[in-house]
C-alpha cells in the first residue's frame, strides 16, 4: 500500500458544482437560506459528488467488529465474549443498528476484522479477521505494523467496494467491546490533549476502574513517544483492528468521493488518525452526533466542530450516524424534489413592500 | 365548546405503563441508557398512549393555513398573495414539506382556514376558510371571539380525525404569510417578555421593517391589555386564523392522547396558547427544532427546555416537525424492535470485571 499516492489521489471539492448547487438552492421554493443547515449539507454533498443535484440512492453502514486485549485490565463493564454475540445479534438483526438501518433503508455491512472468537460463517458477515483480537496495550504494541497495515488495506478495500456497488452513502459503525480505552488513547496522542479529557466511563464502569483505564493510556502513551506527528505509529500501537479497518474506510471513502458519515467517540477516533495522516479527508466526513463519552466534546473543540445531533448516546454500532442519515437524506431530497419559484409561477422576494397589496386588504 | 370539558378530560401520562416501558428499556440488547433520549422520548411515548410497546403507524402533518391583515403594513418580505400560491405548491407536491413528509411516510392535510384567496377545489385540500384573512391587527382584533372559537374548534375537530383514522403521531405545521407578526405578539404577551426579544426577520425583512412590526406589535399589547393571564384574548386580538386552528389541535391531541411534533416558531406560539389554556398540554408536545427566528430561544428558555434538533432553520410548512418525526419514530422501533440480553442470550454488565477472562487474553 503506497499512502502517499492514496492522499495524493483525493482531490478537494468540486467547487463548481457547489457553485451550481448554491444557486440551485436559491431558486427553491423557500424564502433563501431558509432551511440552514439542510442547504449547506446538499451544497457540500455536490462538491464530494460533482453533481449539482446529488442523487439519492444505495447506504451502506460498514460495521467493524474486534476486539481488544487492553480488557483484560478490567476497563470494560462487559466482558470481551460480548463482542462476538452481539455480532451474532448483529447478523440477526436484533440490535440497535438493525432497527435504525431498517428504518433509514440502509443495508448494514458486518466485518470481522479481528473478534476474539471463531464466528460461524453467514451470508452477511464479511470474515476478514486478522487476529483474534489485539494485544494488550498496557504491555506491547497492540498491533504489528503489518497487522495495521492489513487492517488499513481491507478499509481501503470495503471502500472500493463501495464505489463498485454504487454505494451513495457510507456510515461508520464499530463493535469492541474495550475500544473506548484504545479511542481515547488515539484522541489524547493525535488531538493531542490530556488523558483524562478523552477517557470516559465506557459502557458503565466505576471511578476505580477509571483511574486504571487512565493510567494505562498515560502509561502507553509516554512507553511508545506517540504524538500527533506520527498517527500510523499510534494506529498501531494503541489502535484497534476495527478503528485501522475505519481509518481505511475514511481515506478510501475520500479518494473515491462517496460521502462519509462518522458516528461517535470510536469511529470519531479513526477518523483523526486519518485526518492526522491527510487533513483533506475531512470535506468528505459528515459528524452524525456528539457522544455521551466526554473526550467527545474535546475532538469537537479542537476541530472547531459541531456534530448534527445531540442526543446524549454513547451506543456506537453506528447508531448516531444511521440517525444523521435521515438527516443527511432530507437534505438531498429537499435539494433535488422541491419546485423551483419559476416552476410553481410563486414571485420571490419584494422590493418595497409597503407599496404593494394595499388594496388587497382583507375584507 | 366547553373549553373546561376538554381541559378536564385531558388526564396526565401514564405512570404504570413508563415504568414498564423503562423497565423493558433496561433489558434491551445495550448498556442501559446508552441510547440517550431515544429511550426517553420511548418512554413518554408510552406514558402518551398507555402502551408499553407503542405501535408504529400513520403520521399526520396538519398544515394549517391562513393570511393575516397586518401584511399591508409591510411587516413581510413576502406578498400576502404568496399564501395561496404556496398552498397550490403544497396540492402540487413541490415543497420542501412535501419532500420530508414523502420521505418520512407522513401524509400532509392541509387546510385552508383562512386563505386571502379563493383556492380551487382539490381532493387534498380541506376547504374551512372562516374568513379571508384575519383583520389587521394594528387597527383592530385580528378576530371575533366567535371567528377565534371557530378556529379552535376546527382544530378540534381535526385531532378527533386523527384520533379516527388511527394517526399515531401528528406534526404542526402552517403558512401564512404574516405568521411571524402574530406569533411574537403571542409570545410576548403569554411567556411573557419584551417585543423585541421575540420579534425577528422572518422571511427576509430589514431593519426599518423590522422596527415597524415591533412597534405594531407593542402598540396591540398595550390597546388590549394583553397578559398571559388571557390567552384567548391574545389569541383574538393579535393571534391568527391558522395559530388557533393549531391550538385547537395541540388541546385536542392532548385529549386524544396522539403524541404531537411543534415544529417552529408559529406552532410554538399556537403550543403556548394552549400551553397558557393548561399546562396539562406539555407532556403530549415533542419540540422538534429552535427555529432561526431569534424569538424561539426565548420560548425554550422560559419553558425550560431544549428541543431536538437545531439547524438553523426558519421556514415553517412543518418541515422540522417533519424532520424530527424520523427521529421520534427511531425511538419507537429501537424500543420495539431489538432483542432482549435474554432473548439474544448477552451477559448482562459483569460485577467485578478484574476477575473475568484473565485466561482468555488473546493470544
Amino acid at each position: 500500500m503506497k499512502l502517499s499516492k492514496i492522499i495524493s489521489s483525493i482531490r478537494p471539492l468540486n467547487s463548481k458544482a457547489m457553485k451550481k448547487a448554491e444557486n440551485h438552492q436559491s431558486q427553491l421554493t423557500k424564502p433563501n437560506k431558509s432551511l440552514g443547515t439542510l442547504e449547506s449539507i446538499a451544497i457540500r454533498v455536490s462538491g464530494i459528488t460533482g453533481h449539482e443535484i446529488p442523487s439519492l440512492g444505495k447506504k451502506r453502514i460498514i460495521l467493524c467488529a474486534a476486539d481488544h486485549g487492553v480488557t483484560v485490565e478490567g476497563v470494560s463493564a462487559y466482558p470481551s465474549t460480548v463482542t462476538p454475540m452481539m455480532v451474532i445479534n448483529f447478523l440477526k438483526g436484533g440490535a440497535a443498528i438493525n432497527a435504525l438501518a431498517r428504518q433509514a433503508g440502509a443495508e448494514v455491512q458486518i466485518v470481522d476484522v479481528g473478534v476474539a472468537d471463531n464466528l460461524p460463517k453467514h451470508p452477511k458477515l464479511i470474515s476478514a479477521k486478522i487476529r483474534f483480537g489485539t494485544r494488550n496495550l498496557k504491555e506491547e504494541p497492540a498491533m504489528t505494523s503489518n497487522e495495521c497495515i492489513q487492517a488499513l488495506k481491507l478499509g481501503l478495500k470495503l471502500a472500493d467496494q463501495a464505489k463498485k456497488d454504487k454505494v451513495k452513502w457510507v456510515v461508520l459503525g464499530e463493535m469492541g467491546i474495550g475500544n473506548t480505552t484504545s479511542a481515547a488513547a488515539l484522541m489524547a496522542s493525535l488531538l493531542p490533549c490530556a488523558v483524562k479529557d478523552v477517557t470516559g466511563f465506557g459502557t458503565g464502569i466505576n471511578h476505580a476502574q477509571w483511574m486504571i483505564k487512565c493510567r494505562i493510556i498515560s502509561e502507553a502513551l509516554q512507553r511508545h513517544s506517540l504524538n500527533t506527528l506520527k498517527p500510523l505509529q499510534s494506529l498501531q500501537c494503541v489502535g484497534g483492528l476495527e478503528i485501522a479497518t475505519l481509518c481505511g474506510i475514511v481515506l478510501g471513502c475520500a479518494k473515491n468521493r462517496i460521502p462519509l458519515v462518522v458516528d461517535g467517540f470510536i469511529t470519531s477516533a479513526a477518523f483523526l488518525v486519518a485526518y492526522r495522516i491527510t487533513p483533506k479527508v475531512r470535506d468528505f466526513c459528515f459528524f452524525s452526533h456528539r457522544s455521551e463519552e466526554p473526550g467527545h466534546n474535546k475532538f469537537f473543540e479542537i476541530l472547531e466542530t459541531e456534530p448534527l445531533l445531540n442526543f446524549k448516546m454513547r451506543l456506537g454500532e453506528g447508531t448516531g450516524g444511521t440517525l444523521a442519515l435521515n438527516i443527511l437524506e432530507s437534505a438531498l431530497r429537499v435539494h433535488k424534489e422541491m419546485a423551483t419559484f419559476t416552476s410553481a409561477k410563486i414571485p420571490t422576494k419584494i422590493k418595497n413592500p409597503k407599496t404593494v397589496r394595499k388594496s388587497s386588504t382583507p375584507s
